[in-house]
C-alpha cells in the first residue's frame, strides 16, 4: 500500500486554519454553523469529491465519505474525527483525524487494495463544546442517547446569545431526515480515530504512536451564583453577599479535591466564567460558570460531582447566596476494544513503530462511538503537551507515522471476518 | 424661600432614566460620550436654559449653570453631582444631586432671595469608572492632578475596546479650551453635594439627613495573571499553571484581609474579571481583573495595597504563573470642612430635620473637589442600602427633605463673608 500524501495533509491543515472567526488572534476559532465552519465544510466536501468518494451529510451536519468494499451488506468500518475548534485553539486538534480519514480512503482506493467491507470517513459536527456548551454534538446524535434523538431536542439547546441549535442548523439548511442520523448497535463494525495526544506523555517518552485503551469522560455542570449587587465602597465587608467570593471558594475547593485524588486521569477545571454586572466598583450580583470534571472511572467521578454539589449547600448556608446548577452532561468513561488494540499493536510491530498503550485524558467522538461499536484510537505526539492553544503542534513526520498506522489498521479491519467480540 | 419643585425632580429622574444604553435590562447604563450620555446632556442643558440660568460646558464636558450674585468678583459657591451611571445601575445615584443643583438655583432665583456670591450648578462628566476605568473624570480634570491636566492625558486613557478618551471626546465635539477646565485653590468658595447614601445607615436609624464628615477613597489596581492555556482533560492537576485558581486565591485573600480590619469604611472588592479564552474545557490562560480598595485613612489602605502586591509574589512562586499589575488610582480620603458641616447642622436644626454625621463609604466628585476648596455633602437614605443596582430607591419625600437642606445651605454659604477656615 502507498503511504499517505504528505502534501494533501499539510495543505489541508493549512487551508482549514484559514477558516477562522478570530483572525485577529494568534489561534483559530471555528464554532458550529458559523461562517468559518461552513467554509470548512465546503472545503472538506470538495476534497471528498475530488477523491472520487461517495459523499453525503446527515441532518445534524456530520459529513461522510464512503469507499465501497466487496460486500456492502457487511457492517462498514468508520474512521474520522472533528473539524471544529475551541475558541482561539490550535491547527491540529480534530483536523489531523478528519483529513486523515479522507486520505486513508484515498490511499486504500488509489493503491487498489482489496477490502471486504465498506469504509466510511466520518467528519463529526462540533466535537468541542464552545458554542452550545455540549461536546460531541454530532456523535451524540449518532448514538441517539436521551436528549439527542429528535429534532425537538435541538430546540432546547441554546448558545450564549439564546440562538437554539435548531435555529442555527436550519438557517444553514440542515435538520432534514433527522431520524436517519441515529445508528444502532451492529450497524458499524468498528470505529477508529487518529488524533493528537493533547498531553505530554508520548513526547516525554520519545514514542511516536499511542494506542488508546480507555477514554476519560467529562461531567459538565453549569452553575449560577446569585448574591447581592451592591456598591463596592458603601457596603461593609460583613454586610455582603458577594457572589465572586463564593465562586472563588468553589474554584479552589475543586482544585484541591481533584489534586487529592492524585491520578493523572481525574481532573477538575473551571475555565469559563461570566460576571454580572462585571464592573470594578460593584459587588458582583451574579456569577455564571462551568465545571468540567474528568475521570477514567465513573464512580469516583460521580462522587466528585456529588461532593461539589454538597459543597454548594455549605456555601449557600455560609454566605447567604443562592446557587443553582445543572448537570449538562455526565458521560461514562469507555474502553477500547481489546481485539482492535491488538490489531493496531500488530500494525505498529510490522511497521517497526514503537507504541505506548495509554488512557486519553481528553474525550473524543470515539467516547460516543464506543457505545455503538468496537472502538480504538491512535495518538500522535503533541509538542510540550500543548493543546486548545494556538501553540498546539505536531510535526508532519509524526503525522505521517500516525497515518501509516491508520491506513494499515483500517484496511485490516475492513478485511476482518471474525467478530471483534 | 420656596420649597423645591417636587414635579421637576420627579420628572427629571424619570426622564434621565429613559437615556439608557441597556433598555433590555431592568436598570440603566449611561457611560460617558455614548448616545445615552449625549441625550442626557441635551436634556439637562434644556432644563438649565428653561430656568433662565447661564449655561456653559468645559472642554471635558462638565456642564455649568450659573446664577449671578451681587458680587461676581467673589469666589462662587458650587453645588452639583454627576449624571452618568454604572452598568445596569439605578435611577438616583448622582441624578438626585445633579437635578437638585439646577433646582436649588431655580428656587433661590424664583424666590427672589438676595445672595452675595455667584452660585454654580456643576454637572460632572463621568463620575463612575465604567467606560474608561477611572472614576471622577470630570472632577479629576477640574482639580488638575498629575495625569489629568492636558489634552495629551486624554490620549493615554482607553476604554475596553481601545478607544481613547481623546477620540471619544473629540467625536462629540469636546476637547476645546482644555486649559480652562482646571481650577486653582481660591477659585471656588465652597462645594456642596446632595447624594443618596448608597448604604444602609440612615434607613436603619430612621434619620432623613446624613451630613458627611469624611469620604473614603479608592485605590484601583488592574491585574493580569498569565498561566498556561491547556486542555482541561489531558493536563494532569499537578502539571497545571491555572490562572483561574490563582485569581480565586487573590479574591479570597483580599476578602479575608479586608474583613480582618473590622471597620465599615475599609473594603476590598473584585467586581470585574475577564478570562481568556473563557471556554469550559480549556484551562484559563489569562485572567484580567480589577481590585477596588477603599479606606477612610490612607495608611492602612496603602498597607492593604502593599500586602496584596506582596501576596502576588508569593502566588507567582507557588503556582508558576506571571502576575502583572498597575495601580490605576490611589486617592487620599478627604474630610469635610468643619464650618460647612456646622452650617448644615444649623440648617437641619432650623428645619427640625434629624441628622446624622457619618463617613461616606462611596467616593464622589466631592472627594476631588475637597482638594480645591472647602467641601461638605448631604446624604438622603437609600432603601435597604441598595445602590449600583436597578433596585436603588429613595422616596420623593426623602429627596424633598434633602432639597430643603441643600437650598438653604447653598443660600447661606452664598451669603457668607467670613472665611470657612
Amino acid at each position: 500500500m502507498k503511504r499517505a500524501d504528505r502534501k494533501f495533509m499539510e495543505d489541508g491543515i493549512r487551508t482549514l486554519h484559514t477558516f477562522n472567526s478570530t483572525p485577529e488572534l494568534k489561534g483559530n476559532t471555528r464554532y458550529i454553523f458559523t461562517d468559518a465552519d461552513m467554509q470548512a465544510r465546503d472545503y472538506l466536501k470538495s476534497l471528498i469529491k475530488e477523491a472520487g468518494l461517495e459523499l453525503y451529510e446527515d441532518g445534524i451536519g456530520n459529513i461522510f465519505a464512503v469507499l465501497r468494499g466487496e460486500d456492502s451488506k457487511l457492517p462498514p468500518v468508520w474512521t474520522g474525527s472533528h473539524f471544529d475548534t475551541v475558541i482561539n485553539g490550535g491547527m491540529y486538534d480534530g483536523v489531523v483525524g478528519s483529513l486523515g480519514a479522507i486520505e486513508a480512503l484515498k490511499v486504500i482506493k488509489d493503491s487498489g487494495e482489496r477490502h471486504l467491507r465498506d469504509i466510511a470517513a466520518v467528519l463529526f459536527t462540533s466535537e468541542e463544546s464552545g458554542r452550545f456548551g455540549i461536546g460531541c454534538l454530532g456523535s451524540h446524535f449518532i448514538t441517539g442517547e436521551e436528549g439527542f434523538v429528535s429534532i425537538e431536542d435541538t430546540k432546547r439547546i441554546k448558545d450564549d446569545s439564546g440562538v437554539t441549535l435548531y435555529e442555527a442548523m436550519t438557517e444553514r439548511g440542515y435538520g432534514k431526515d433527522f431520524e436517519k442520523i441515529r445508528k444502532k448497535k451492529g450497524d458499524i463494525f468498528a470505529f477508529i480515530e487518529l488524533h493528537i495526544e493533547q498531553g505530554p506523555v508520548l513526547e516525554s517518552m520519545g514514542i511516536p504512536i499511542g494506542i488508546v485503551t480507555g477514554i476519560t469522560a467529562p461531567t459538565y455542570i453549569s452553575v449560577t451564583i446569585k448574591g447581592e449587587q451592591r456598591h463596592a465602597g458603601s457596603t461593609p465587608m460583613n454586610a455582603r453577599k458577594d457572589s465572586m467570593c463564593a465562586f472563588a471558594e468553589i474554584v479552589l475547593e475543586l482544585e484541591s479535591y481533584a489534586k487529592s485524588l492524585g491520578h493523572p486521569n481525574f481532573c477538575a477545571t473551571v475555565g469559563k466564567v461570566n460576571v454580572s454586572p462585571n464592573a470594578s466598583n460593584v459587588i458582583a450580583g451574579e456569577v455564571r460558570f462551568t465545571i468540567d470534571l474528568r475521570g477514567i472511572k465513573s464512580k469516583p467521578k460521580d462522587k466528585m460531582a456529588e461532593d461539589i454539589i454538597r459543597f454548594f449547600a455549605y456555601l449557600k448556608e455560609k454566605r447567604g447566596v443562592k446557587i443553582e446548577y445543572h448537570i449538562d452532561a455526565n458521560d461514562k468513561p469507555m474502553f477500547s476494544n481489546e481485539n482492535l488494540v491488538e490489531l493496531i499493536e500488530g500494525v505498529c510491530e510490522d511497521k517497526k513503530l514503537p507504541y505506548h498503550k495509554m488512557n486519553s485524558g481528553a474525550y473524543h467522538d470515539s467516547l460516543m462511538m464506543a457505545k455503538l461499536c468496537p472502538m480504538a484510537m491512535i495518538f500522535v505526539p503533541s509538542k510540550d503537551g500543548i493543546s486548545h492553544d494556538p501553540d498546539e503542534y505536531t510535526s508532519m513526520d509524526e503525522i505521517m507515522e500516525g497515518m501509516d498506522v491508520l491506513c494499515e489498521s483500517v484496511l485490516r479491519i475492513a478485511n476482518r471476518t471474525e467478530p471483534l467480540n
